[in-house]
């Protein structure tokens, strides 16, 4: 089944991208704009910055001046599994071509006992394995099992199959009890290894996943233990913390592990850690790594806008963890999360164009930089300014293609009793629970309008059930049956309707997507007295080109007036006030009278798309 | 005369230390035990660490393996410094023998052409001036050069004042024209040659601190142009900007060499710098360098509590320029600005006992930090947890205790009129206006009481004014004259009595140190609802030990009933709750009602000496 997790037990079974066909709709654009855009551009790139070109020179065997940093030989791994993806959806024979072209060049540098590496072991370059804390060799071979993964899932073994296979080898070899017993500093390895496991059946590369994540805690690394969560056990950790992208990448890994061991402790662990991190570090966006120092989880409530580092890779890492959790456990507040995450986080992260990128995702950008970002310039992070078509280090255009290719995976499940729905978008689901087909189809406008209209196609079992999520703010929300009646769906649950379903039976859920304010919990100290506006999913902000004068450092908006949708865009009652100079500190003032102002918002993904402006997502009441 | 600052004009002229005596009250304890417990224990960590030592071994000629960092030379300048104001003060002859085996030992190491260096161009070492912009060699001079100013004018020529200038002549014969047109990475040079110009009559100094102020902006240091202050002329800067330690040691340079050039738009350039500085990145304690990342002065209005940096390097800096900027100008504003920076960040960054320091001043520490700082263990930088006995990066304790070894001449000023009080603290203070003897002496409890009273303790030249700084926060302050009569004193400006004063004669200026309330200016984003209370200059904070339960994040205050003094300390009415968890964000919810609590509060500089605590400046209002 073409999907990039499978466990063997759990409550959920995932579906397949054969299973589930986006038809339409904000996801279909996504992906199609990925496929036509995207893709290419980040192999041009590739080709370009010569980070594929590095592995001809590998091969080649005499020393040679490597581009790029020393984690780049993952883009092209993230890019392959893109690639495998989308080959597997469409079977664009180009795309194959180009697929087959670069395992070519991959497998020409890989060595006799597997290993494989542009920027260690070659003539001039450190010895393979000396600086595990910085080297990300394994972070490395983590994305290239993971895109073999999708390859094998995709199209079955071939020759990028096999060396991927080489690679695991030669690291249960090399790492193995008795190895080199230490981890990589950056977690990745674990969670690939877990499902190359599923994907092929060699139980070996389980075993070696669970003792990578066994020996997280071990302070086999040399400083930074928090930053690499290598100073607690796994199985001991509280909450999530240090660098946000290996963190959950670990916990993913540690998931999938805890589920093929049936570990339930260590389950246990990453639910609780998860649970902490969402409810204490994580943006209202859904952004995880919630300051910029060491690109991490901050303390509890330690959560200021303007500093959110918020990094597009750990929104995808959440939502590889959150996914693995749903799938686990069948509780719908995972699917609340990826929901959040990737209207907010991932769909913002990527120009509408496809081609240009955001790496971190604050929620408040105080001005407006009117340079525009340098096209060969690779800057290293840019928060606030706009998208840039390449970085420095480039992890996240390569990991977003790969996850909007596969995005269609997250829209439903399937058990025993029936089909659970856990994203709204319009889509085909062929499903088989019990082994007799299921076949629905989702219509919607999800999230510009409320409704979501399930029409079975096709019930060859009798009766089924259709389970619905309910996210958590969705108060109001009425789930009407295939008979017509209508009741209300709780949130925060999944609202499901049970019947002898015949083609044509339509169950239909009414989702409240008005635009709402929403207020933070008083320990967020960074925006207390502050209110946000969200429609449905969506975050939205307020950004300077909408004001006159620009200045939105003299805002106050007035909470007691709803939200209002006006010609296509919502609006909120402001004040806008022009504030002296002083010193910034002293006795209680009434503020003058501002001057009244319609503030229209603009969803939090579609920011920075109108040229440069101040952004802020946190409107100040008081 | 025994001041650091000696101008050559200006409208107001500093006292030295022999002037201006300190006999009680706050800053004579602190000066008291920064002369017995601090200057030894700093001459004792730098023995111990051998960074004294690298300079024996520089002498000896042969490769060594140096102690400390790049840097570590300007920690014995600036105890050097200490030491000479120290020596000036009191003759202490242990001191004075100290001083002179010092000098022998750093004079040892220099070269014949006066370069002088543990850190380059000794054997095995990088040649020097080889990395300007982080050799710190050009700083090193500087903080030496500082340190021959302190002998020159407390002792006369010597062997450490010859080496100085050996090394000031060697300065201007490589950077001069012609020569390496650079700067250093660390401002520090320009101020320290400004003043030797001044100390010694030599002109070219004067000119090379002048061309190293110019040349800032023409961007000849390779990288980080921004944290140098090589991105823009320092006459064309808007703010300050970039390291705070830095961009403050550069303005303080650039005002004695607009001053002795008499180059009003240089002199302009920095008072509108330092102005906007103040209004929109300056911290309630005074602190500057307002975010963690690069030390650095951040954004307008980015001034997050828990993130603030606000270095004790970056106070001393602040003072410095502002008191340059006092004697240029006469305005009051600049010492209300030494006064917050004096109460609240330098004397809290040393502990009560003068061996215990913080490097770090943030104004909201999250968690308690139960770990002891590690005695041998040099952390690099301690926000929050406890004072640490030294740093890696160890520049503050040694600026502290020259700071505090001076800290008299910030107290009062003269003019032909008569004398300026800037500083209210107990002191005799012998001055000349016109030449004929004036001597006053303050007795004062300020600021736990607000009664200051000057008393005439000899007038040989008839009429004269004693002019007051009224601060700015003081509304409500009185001043009453010698003949009794009483009458308001306007906050912000010099309250002035001017009369033909007779021995015996006193004036008294009432201050209104009720602690207060006080709010913080909207666009703070990181603190709006929250009010903070003031007493006189002390900003005060809540302390977790003094919360049953420790939890600062349930707390919330009324700000409609006044701060109280109650057995000695202030409290205010505050609520706290115990919040449960769940996602962070929703509608709108009346918050349950709390449990009344008064909460005790603490003077900042007193924070963490009670064992480990959470602690908040900014006190939930909302």
């Amino acid at each position: 089944m073409r999907t990039p997790v499978m466990p063997s037990r759990g409550t959920l079974h995932p579906l397949g991208t054969a299973e589930v066909r986006l038809t339409g709709g904000h996801w279909g654009e996504r992906q199609a704009v990925n496929a036509a855009a995207t893709i290419r551009h980040c192999l041009r790139w590739l080709e370009d910055l010569e980070w594929i070109g590095n592995f001809d020179r590998a091969a080649a065997g005499a020393p040679f001046a490597r581009a790029g940093r020393e984690f780049s030989d993952s883009e092209v791994y993230k890019l392959a599994e893109a690639m495998a993806w989308e080959i597997g959806r469409t079977g664009d024979p180009g795309l194959e071509e180009e697929f087959a072209k670069l395992t070519a060049r991959i497998g020409a540098a890989q060595r006799e006992d597997g290993y494989l590496s542009t920027a260690f072991g070659n003539p001039g370059q450190e010895p393979r394995y000396t600086d595990l804390e910085w080297g990300h060799e394994l972070y490395c071979y983590g994305h290239l099992i993971q895109a073999a993964v999708a390859r094998l899932r995709n199209h079955g073994e071939d020759d990028f199959t096999r060396l991927a296979r080489r690679v695991a080898d030669h690291v249960c070899d090399v790492f193995g009890p008795g190895g080199i017993e230490r981890i990589c500093g950056h977690a990745e390895i674990e969670v690939a290894l877990a499902e190359l496991s599923r994907a092929t059946g060699e139980p070996r590369y389980l075993e070696q996943a669970r003792l990578f994540i066994e020996r997280h805690g071990q302070k086999t690394l040399q400083e930074h233990g928090f930053y690499y969560q290598d100073d607690v056990a796994v199985r001991d950790a509280e909450v999530l913390r240090g660098h946000a992208v290996r963190a959950l990448y670990l916990a993913s890994g540690a998931v999938d592990v805890a589920v093929e061991t049936g570990d339930a402790a260590l389950l246990d662990a990453v639910r609780r850690q998860w649970g902490r991190a969402v409810d204490r570090r994580t943006h209202l966006t859904g952004g995880m790594g919630s300051q910029f120092a060491d690109e991490a989880f901050g303390p509890d409530f330690a959560l200021a806008p303007d500093r959110a580092y918020s990094e597009s890779c750990a929104g995808i890492a959440a939502v590889m963890t959150a996914w693995r959790l749903t799938l686990a456990t069948g509780e719908s507040h995972y699917g609340d999360m990826i929901e959040r995450i990737a209207w907010n986080v991932l769909s913002g992260a990527v120009a509408p164009d496809g081609t240009s990128f955001f790496y971190a995702n604050p929620l408040h950008v105080r001005t407006a930089d009117p340079e525009p970002p340098g096209d060969r310039a690779l800057p290293h992070v840019r928060a606030g300014g706009r998208r840039a078509r390449w970085f420095d280090v480039s992890c996240c255009p390569t990991n977003l293609s790969r996850t909007f290719a596969q995005f269609a995976v997250y829209v439903a499940t399937t058990d025993d009793r029936g089909v659970q729905i856990h994203q709204y978008a319009p889509a085909t689901i062929e499903a088989a629970p019990g082994g007799t087909r299921f076949a629905l189809a989702v219509a919607t406008a999800y999230p510009d309008d409320g409704a979501v209209t399930v029409r079975v196609e096709a019930n060859d079992g009798g009766e089924r059930t259709i389970a619905l999520r309910v996210p958590a703010w969705a108060e109001g929300a009425v789930l009407t049956g295939p008979d017509g009646t209508a009741r209300p769906a709780e949130p925060g649950t999944f609202a499901e309707v049970t019947a002898d379903f015949r083609a044509g039976d339509e169950i239909r859920l009414d989702l409240p997507v008005a635009p709402r304010w929403t207020r933070p919990d008083p320990r967020v100290d960074a925006v207390r007295g502050c209110a946000a506006v969200e429609q449905g999913p969506l975050v939205l902000c307020a950004e300077s080109v909408d004001l006159p004068g620009g200045d939105l450092d003299g805002l106050t908006v007035d909470t007691a007036v709803p939200p209002v949708l006006r010609d296509g865009r919502v609006h909120v009652a402001a004040q806008v006030r022009d504030r002296g100079d002083g010193w910034p500190y002293g006795p209680a003032r009434a503020d003058e009278e501002g001057k009244p102002a319609e503030l229209p918002l603009v969803p939090f993904r579609l920011r920075a798309t109108r040229g440069p402006a101040a952004m802020r997502v946190w409107l100040p009441v008081v």
